[in-house]
């Protein structure tokens, strides 16, 4: 079947969703929770095949950390859907309403986007996950996974499919797009038939997405995210933030990429947070300034270009508020940014002049995602600023239609 | 200066405009408008250039109408200028805001896009609402008009630049994009620079935008509208809606370019209607059960596809109310789609189930407008999903951010 002859399908069956109540929708997530439990060992045996192929194709022990799935993880996806069904149902809510001076009613209703296709990388937990919350939403899905996760990625969608089908949902709102890497660019030209298309990965994959899709993209998730550490820092606030920030879960896209250091502050805090940092096995690259603090790998552009995503740091220290504001404007990917400051000035300045999904003061960016602002779950954290911008909750995987209503009245 | 150059001074011009306060653009809108209206000579002049030059083109006079200004059109920009100082201002309202329970404070509050990028045809009106929409919002507009207007746009830019720089504000917040139609590919391929491209015109223009473009397109304007008379309509009420949605202004996006007729009404209403539709002006173009009630040139595929925007109507008889459904499921453009009905259970259904922008109970589809919604100022109507559907008014012209406070939290 093509992409487009798929694409047609999840249409029909986001038609259907559109008018289904929470209750049944609920109804089918939870049957999806049974019928992934169900197929526990099957999913392992798939995943396995995908771990030995990439471990023959001789692929990063990271990656395959990523590609492995257990009894556990399998665990947390049942869970993970078991958890939609009980959070609200953003479908329906009425956003606003009011009657016009001539007695026409109108109201701003949530209403699903329709078809939702998702493009992501090695992580097959992404598939029950993505899935859910599509239907949750009211959207069908059309997952298009990496090669690397075939196998777990076919096994797991048919366990949500069978869960849909024993729900009396229509099994094509979980579509898995297999195929070829050819079949991405059918997906990312099919206009009119998938109405948003959310690529979940690292930059590359976002990049291509963005620049070759002829449906509207959310950009997910790549975060270049700066901590900088103000005149009237708190010392131990700030080394407290920059540890956790930096090192509770390097991976992830708000942590902390590089701490930028107010030349007042650098005596009494870069001696100290240095040290710091390499006993926490962060490896420090230093612009010249910073290297007159202690020992560091010399930075280059590319260190305050790029995410690490690992236990690395770039630091580089700056004239005042202004070379910091300067130097995130520049390097900025526009997720998450943090002050660390006493001085209410410089706090206030900092919140209005950065411009990114969220900027933070005396507080870790590791809070910038779904499950910490309360969102229950979350498809992504969205750096653009059309539609959602930060952490994307079940709102944000709606759109919205005006409901007029009259006796008649004419212009 | 290339239109690259010409990004990066809008750029600029928005991280100002993004900390300039309501009373610092209402002063520049008022400026801007004293400007234009003293500019009024140098702008008719310069647009008797353009009316002349289209002349000698050969084109069609419709087309020299929406291209002419008079002193009055040009008052009505001048006034649209100073009404834009009188709404609120969207940007630093609190959409949402709580406390997580560690304490740490997250508000998300509306900023500005940045840089917008406008694409219009020849009306050149449209060059100072959408520069006077763009301020008040706290965007950098880049106008990219027509060369059809060349001359006016670029006397109508002057004036307004002219009021920005008596008012202390950047002069680049409004620049238009002068030069040949590759300039328009380097507009669309400014991503990172542009925040967003709005094209305003027929459907040719922004299907090329949406297919080409890597910055953030939010699509307007293209309305194939639908009325659908049901079974259990009252008569009076369709006509009276029908007269008003096809004739009042036939050029617009949300005037009914096909009319649907529940096989129940035909007897009843289509003779009635076929006449009025005559007497008004109106061709008919009906399918072949259309035709057994009165004369009219018989319809084909691409009256059913196409927008009029003329004083022309398809009809067509169907079924029930699933025929209209589904007709308007395969023609719809996603505008304003409407059913005249007493029942409550077809309305109920019409608007859950048709896919639009807006969906209409017994209200002329006229109303689907953003002076009509009370807006007071619109860009254009989108008829996409993301971002923002219908009428957009100066909220839609901003993003948000979210600001997090805390006081050492970490995870």
């Amino acid at each position: 079947m093509s992409v487009t002859e798929q694409a047609v399908r999840a249409r029909e069956a986001a038609r259907i969703l559109a008018g289904t109540p929470r209750a049944a929708k609920d109804a089918g997530l939870q049957a999806m929770a049974d019928a992934l439990a169900k197929a526990e060992t099957a999913v392992l045996d798939a995943n396995a095949l995908d771990v030995a192929r990439a471990g023959n194709n001789g692929t990063s022990a990271s990656l395959i950390d990523r590609l492995r799935l257990t009894p556990d993880r399998i665990a947390g996806m049942v869970q993970g859907l078991r958890d939609l069904a009980g959070l609200p149902d953003p479908v329906g809510d009425v956003v606003r309403g009011w009657t016009n001076a001539n007695g026409v009613q109108v109201r701003q209703v949530r209403v699903p986007f329709g078809v939702v296709g998702i493009i992501y990388e090695a992580r097959p937990n992404v598939t029950a996950d993505a899935g859910g919350i599509c239907l949750k939403s009211g959207n069908a899905a059309l997952l298009r996974g990496s090669s690397s996760a075939a196998e777990s990625n076919t096994a797991i969608v048919e366990a949500l499919r069978a869960g849909l089908a024993a729900s009396d949902l229509p099994t094509d709102a979980v579509q898995l797009i297999p195929g070829p890497r050819e079949v991405t660019a059918e997906l990312m030209a099919a206009r009119g038939l998938v109405d948003v298309l959310i690529p979940r990965g690292g930059a590359g994959l976002i990049d291509a997405v963005v620049r070759n899709s002829q449906v509207p993209v959310i950009e997910t998730g790549v975060g270049n995210c700066h901590l900088f550490v103000d005149a009237s820092a708190d010392h131990d606030t700030a080394l407290a933030i920059l540890l956790n920030a930096k090192t509770q879960r390097p991976s992830v896209c708000n942590a902390v990429e590089t701490l930028l250091v107010h030349a007042d502050s650098a005596d009494a805090f870069l001696p100290a947070a240095l040290a710091a940092l390499a006993d926490a096995g962060v490896t420090v690259h230093g612009d010249d300034r910073t290297a007159a603090y202690g020992e560091v790998v010399p930075a280059t552009e590319t260190d305050f270009t790029d995410e690490y995503l690992s236990l690395d740091i770039a630091v580089a220290v700056v004239d005042d508020l202004d070379g910091a504001l300067a130097h995130i404007r520049r390097y900025s990917t526009g997720h998450s940014e943090t002050i660390i400051t006493e001085s209410q000035r410089s706090a206030q300045r900092f919140t209005d002049e950065v411009d990114a999904a969220a900027v933070l003061v005396n507080a870790s960016s590791r809070f910038v995602d779904g499950g910490e602002f309360g969102f229950g779950a979350e498809i992504g954290i969205s750096t653009q600023k059309l539609h959602a911008r930060g952490p994307m909750g079940l709102p944000e995987m709606t759109s919205t239609k005006y409901v007029v209503v009259g006796s008649g009245q004419v212009r």
